[in-house]
């Protein structure tokens, strides 16, 4: 996508260095992470210097691809199997991280030479990161006709290219409006705790011009009770065979409130966010971060400089669950790269990858 | 209520120095404003160090008994009317305050000597003010029974005594339970954007030992859907003539969650809150404040220097309604110092005050 007008992706092999956007510096600064070893690479995964499934997935995978690069010809095998596990281990629940270094490892290691591998290695990575972005650019494609002139789309989180390799999900159908002339407007949710809709969607609509406004996430009812709201369209963290659909914590809630209203609630998701393994939410756990995220907000002064402050009682008690799981019923249909499906078993079937649980793309 | 252990109210008038919680330094730091002129008592409301409807009516009458004991007796009825009108003019829409500084500048008035009229006016403003805490305390005891043993409320905001003169209207219910050993416990919704839940009603609540949980906005629908909410009470800024309420932004969106997993919402006010000129909730205007209140965060650092953030790209655009409506349908009933009303024409008729808009207390 168009970072000061040059075309990025969020992560990218140079040579044997893995180059990454620090999302942590975002809206802020713009900087790139150079990791000069797999240590490094697991290191930015490890401390969100990069999030997204598929960022998080396709940095996972040209780490693999750097630890084939940089092993020595003795011992190649086992130094890039203790590589992988290094960075297999830095998220515990990342499920298209584990995908993204278990299919580059898996070629690597079909090969018998060093040499042979690590150009299996590479070749495997950029193929993985390349489907990644081409997922995404499907999704726009599929969904951009749902965005119409000057349509006005509401989002939550960030479902755009910095948490994919490019293009992203929840965001590709409007950026695919955009270019195509219908100058869409997004109510950009703040997305607290976090703030990701604050700090990323809102920085990633401004380089690529799109019109928007930063509200708080008790402000979407507001504007959906309004009419000023024509669709939602938020991403997936985790898809349910029966299409139910866990996302940032608030989803359910705007979800709800957009069906009193009649609006269509938009799922945007890579199938590979579908897994035919959990049958319904109610099967899917949910995270309990901790509460500090939320009893501490962190920015820049009007100097630039970055600060910490807290806006709680000291000592105070604070809950913070991640996720929350919207019902299928509530959904208007979930936008992959295959299509627009009903959120329905049926539908979610229809466009599911094999496997018992969400796998590397094929 | 209790603050460290003593028992304060937000306002009183102590000798002719109007005595004032200082709002703007909560959570963080527990501090008096004492306000030696009416020019001060104005300049208070003005730049909100006191807030809350009940809590700025009761300071506008304190200031008006204030003008009086100041006013010298040469001249003394034209400085009060001039006193009277510099308080009336600080806030644009609060009704509470403009009825404080009426029914004590009345009062005043209606004598024919300086000293009368100082003492007619400190009578005057010492009963608008006990008026207020007698109808949160009186909403608290019509509240209380809805809230059974250990039972999970939910709340939005700050409607705490901080809001009032003393016991405060959503929470005053909570308080009575609280006091009667059935061990409530609060949800407190942090209420972006200026955080009135995470600061005012943690504290508050942490004052009177009331176990509670500050939670981003976007987790309550969370927790109602896994059934870990028994009710839902928060206050009003405005009840219109059929019921529908307006309150801070946030709460529309909650109310409608709620309803669909059958959690009573209650609304808690006194009478002087309806509006029986307003026929609907669609007839309340609302504000929209400065984007500025959510695109920066202030607080307190590690340590304890207060610092203002920005976590929004800079230039962002952000929009910022402080209130919405809630339809009456959604309502379960309205508390308040008369007692508990459906959500209703005919419930709202039945309490309210006399007169074509919301008038100072009878």
């Amino acid at each position: 996508m168009r970072v000061h007008g040059q075309h990025l992706r969020t992560v990218t092999l140079e040579g044997s260095v893995v180059v990454l956007i620090d999302q942590t510096l975002l809206p802020h600064q713009l900087a790139f992470c150079r990791c000069a070893t797999p240590a490094d690479t697991a290191r930015a995964i490890r401390d969100m210097t990069v999030r997204g499934a598929g960022a998080i997935g396709a940095t996972g995978a040209l780490g693999v691809a750097q630890a084939a690069l940089l092993a020595p010809d003795s011992g190649y095998f086992d130094q890039l199997r203790a590589d992988a596990a290094v960075l297999r281990a830095t998220r515990p629940t990342a499920q298209n991280l584990f995908a993204g270094v278990d299919t580059v490892l898996h070629a690597a290691l079909a090969e018998t030479t060093p040499d042979r591998s690590r150009a299996a290695a590479v070749a495997a990575a950029q193929a993985f990161a390349d489907d990644d972005a081409a997922c995404c650019a499907a999704i726009g494609a599929h969904g951009a006709p749902l965005i119409g002139e000057r349509a006005r789309v509401s989002t939550h989180c960030n479902a755009g290219w910095l948490a994919f390799v490019d293009w992203g999900s929840a965001l590709s159908p409007i950026y695919a409006a955009a270019r195509a002339g219908r100058r869409p407007f997004v109510w950009v949710d703040e997305t607290r705790p976090r703030g990701q809709g604050a700090s990323l969607t809102a920085w990633e609509l401004a380089q690529e011009g799109v019109e928007h406004a930063i509200i708080a996430d008790n402000a979407t009812g507001h504007y959906m009770a309004r009419g000023e709201i024509d669709l939602v369209i938020v991403g997936a963290d985790r898809i349910a065979a029966n299409g139910d659909v866990a996302n940032k914590i608030g989803t359910y809630s705007s979800a709800v409130v957009a069906a009193r209203h009649g609006i269509p609630f938009y799922v945007a998701a890579p199938t590979t966010t579908i897994d035919p393994a959990t049958p319904t939410g109610a099967d899917i756990p949910i995270e309990e971060r901790s509460a500090d995220e939320l009893l501490w907000t962190q920015g820049v002064d009007a100097d630039g400089v970055w600060r910490r402050v807290r806006t709680t009682p000291a000592g105070a008690t604070g809950r913070n669950p991640a996720f929350d799981v919207t019902p299928a019923s509530l959904i208007a249909g979930i936008i992959t790269e295959r299509g627009i499906v009903p959120a329905t078993a049926a539908g979610i079937a229809s466009v599911a990858r094999r496997g018992p649980s969400a796998g590397p793309p094929a």
